[in-house]
Order: C-alpha cells, then sequence, then structure tokens
C-alpha cells in the first residue's frame, strides 16, 4: 500500500489518483466541521463552492420539504445573512440531527469537490476521526493519497498533521512500533518523502495536537478571532468512529456516514 | 526574524526573496558536494545548468590557465566523457584544493541559478554546515528563505531535513530550549508552517541523520545504485565551518567561502 500527502488542493491537478483511496483534510475547521456534523446525526452534508450555489441548493431541498441549514464561511467568519458557519461548535446533535447541512467554506469544500472529480472513493479526515479513518484505508485495502486543502494554496501545519495522524493510525495498525524501532522504510507501506514528514510531525504533537494550532499561521489566525473554543474541538484525537464519505448525488456532492 | 522554506525550486518563481538571505539545498549530493570541495581547500564552484556549458566554461578557464576540474551529473550517474561526477567523496583536499570545480547536476545546480536569479545573497547549505549557515543568517539579520531543490519537482525529505537542522540552529541560538518548552511560536522568530514542520523533522533525526536518508525517496535510490558511503558523508551534522556563497562573477555564477 502506497501512501501519498498532497500539500494543498492545487497539486491536486497533476496527480494520478484515480484508483486511490483519497483522503480530504481540512483541520482548520471544514473536514473538522463535517466529521462532527455527521457524528452528531447529519443527515448528510453538500459541500459547494459558492455562496449562490448554496442558497440555491438549500431552497431546491427546502421545496422538496428535505430539512435543510445553509452555512458558509470565508476569511474566517460566517458569510453575511447566512444563518450558520463553519464553527463545529455550531453543530450539536439538537441543532444538526437529522439535517442536511449545505456548506460552502474558502479552502475545504474547493478540496473535497477537487478530490471527487479525481478520485471514486473520498473520505473526509480530522483529528476526531483519525483512527476510523485509517482502519477504513486499511480495510479498502488501496493505494491512499491524503488531499490536504491547504490555507490560500499554501502549505498548512495542521492538514499535514491530521494526514501524519491517519499514516500514523495506518503505521501502527500493519507495523507496530515501527517509528520507534525501524530504520529502514516500514516493509508493509510505502511512504512519499511528505508522508514520512507527516508522520513524525504527528508523532512530535502525539501528546499534544492543540500545540500544533499555536504554531500553524492559520490557527493563530483564528485565535486571534477570539476562536480558541474551537481549536480546542478541533485537536480532539479519535473522538469519534464515524467515517463520512463523498458521493456524487445527481450532479452534487453529498458527504454520508460510510 | 521570518523563516520560511521552499518545498521545490518551482516555488521559487512565485516567491518574493529579493532582500532575504536564500540559503539552497541539494542534501543529496549537490550542496553536500560543493560544502565539502570548498571546506577541502577548492577555490571556486561555478554551478551551471548544462553540460554542454560546463564544457565551455572548463576550457574557457583552462585557456586562462586556471586549474579547474569538469564535474557532471544526471539520473545519480556521472555524466558520460566527464572526468568528475557528483560525489563528495570524489574531492578530498590533494584533489580539489586550489582548483575551480564546474558542476553541473540534475537539481542541485538549477535551484542555485534559481536562487541566485532572485535574491541577493544565497549561501550553499548541507548537514555538513547547517551550523555554519544559521550562524552567518543569524549575523546577517534578514529574512531567510531556504531554498529546497527538491527531486524533479517533488518534496524531498532530505532537503526539508537539511532546512530544518539550519532552523534548529538558528531557534538554539535565539531561544534555547523552545521545541522542548514552549507552547508559542518563538517569539524572536517568525517561522512558517513549513519551517516548524522542518524543525519538527530535524529535531526526529538529529541523533540520526542518516537513518532520513533510508526513509527518502531518493535517498533509497541512491543506496540502491551502490553509494552507501556518499549518504553516510552527506549525513555527518555540523563538520565544517565553511559558509559557500554564491556570486555573480561576469554573468556567470561563482561560488566561494564567505
Amino acid at each position: 500500500m502506497r501512501i501519498d500527502i498532497l500539500p494543498t488542493t492545487e497539486s491536486i491537478v497533476q496527480a494520478e489518483i484515480t484508483g486511490h483511496t483519497a483522503v480530504v483534510f481540512d483541520i482548520l475547521r471544514a473536514t473538522t466541521t463535517i466529521v462532527t456534523a455527521i457524528a452528531h446525526g447529519c443527515r448528510r452534508v453538500v459541500p459547494v463552492l459558492e455562496a449562490a450555489e448554496a442558497r440555491e441548493v438549500a431552497e431546491r431541498l427546502a421545496g422538496e420539504n428535505i430539512p435543510v441549514l445553509v452555512a458558509g464561511e470565508r476569511g474566517g467568519r460566517k458569510i453575511p445573512g447566512f444563518p450558520c458557519g463553519n464553527s463545529p461548535l455550531e453543530y450539536p446533535p439538537e441543532v444538526v440531527g437529522g439535517q442536511t447541512l449545505v456548506l460552502t467554506t474558502s479552502n475545504g469544500t474547493r478540496a473535497l469537490n477537487a478530490a471527487a472529480q479525481k478520485a471514486r472513493i473520498v473520505l473526509v479526515g480530522s483529528l476526531l476521526n483519525a483512527r476510523a479513518v485509517a482502519q477504513e484505508a486499511c480495510r479498502l485495502g488501496r493505494n491512499v493519497t491524503m488531499v490536504c486543502a491547504g490555507t490560500q494554496g499554501q502549505f498548512s501545519l495542521e492538514d499535514i498533521l491530521g494526514a501524519g495522524m491517519v499514516v500514523l493510525e495506518i503505521l501502527e495498525m500493519v507495523e507496530p512500533g515501527w517509528l520507534r524501532l525501524s530504520a529502514r522504510q516500514p516493509s508493509a507501506l510505502d511512504l512519499t518523502d511528505l508522508a514520512v514528514a507527516a508522520l513524525h510531525l504527528a508523532h512530535a504533537y502525539l501528546e499534544n495536537p492543540r500545540r500544533a494550532f499555536d504554531h500553524a499561521s492559520h490557527g493563530r489566525k483564528l485565535l486571534n478571532m477570539g476562536l480558541a473554543a474551537d481549536l480546542d474541538w478541533c485537536a480532539s484525537l479519535n473522538t469519534f468512529q464515524v467515517v463520512p464519505v463523498v458521493k456524487n448525488d445527481n450532479g452534487f456532492l453529498s458527504i454520508e456516514n460510510g
């Protein structure tokens, strides 16, 4: 099993990932919010690129009597006029249970759409469900490409950390103790250079993933915006067993529990 | 002081680094070879892009009665017909002392040329002179951009490791103990996300940098080509105090001890 990591949404263009299991990470905060919503009983999440599209899709679904929440974020803030934003804390079970969440964000929904155009199997990753994603990736048995959303086309520490946590969990399943003991590449896995770097990053922050957000450019931005409680939530490792899967549903993407 | 890392030569195009101290890394093996040659008494290294150009420059210098060695590598092997290759072990003091080395390699000389086109101060980095480069970067006091050559446009573990070792050395000078103690960004430095990741990578391999080459795609390729002794040499941390500097000398680049 080969494990690769794409550092930004832009790097998907050149990647050959059709037959792979793709896992998308936008740890702060889109994919964490999606995982939280699904774990809290949300029926499905529809990730769209533009605010206008989010409104249209929400209206269409509401017209079919489907209970819908429409949520959007730009620059870390709720889109003006939108009822909901991109904070995972906005979606406790009593709010999101049974709902369809139509979501547009700056980086994460772009990454989800780009991955779904290239790979048939696309999972949604976060720190909250890293182990569950690792177990599902092993069960599927295909090569794995982790797609990091990044921030405005730049490498994001927290997304590489999230991908690294999944690599770490996979490694612990197939070759326990490797990180401490072996001088060679793990024999059962073929890790690309960025996957090895992400693995060490995950190991460095394993005891305190929250600290990585203090060191990350986007984490510090959100902290300065008063979103410390969001960061605390996004840092909880292996809280949920859900593995949201991206499906193509009559022309728009739909994310449901796999 | 802001510290950034560019993961590949290609990423220089969009970077604003004119007033920065640029440090170029092609750990396996071009910049390690250059550092070794300069430390062993080589008068200067002329990095050129193409084999034909290397021959022309060498002939011109020989015509001026300058003692010259011409060296070239493609795909990890010496270019056919070239007297010297890209192994640092080819350049002990008795071979390279007083010589001008005209060098063309697959990735490293491209990175050096690209960096020299964008930044006024360009240093040559390796594991061998990581501390010396860090000291010089601190003395210069400018923002630092580490330029990793990468391998054929891809992220290279060993180059990020080299850049990370310089970040680690700078951090140990300006804020000792930070890596173990602090929950915040270091106050005296502004590290980008990739610089933080590189720092953790350097910390992970600090006791045994050679092990990183076993985990790196290009390292394993060279190992399979029988170049284990080269890898051992390239992994020696802080062996030399030299800081080679890239200068523009009448239209061609010239690297000399700074």
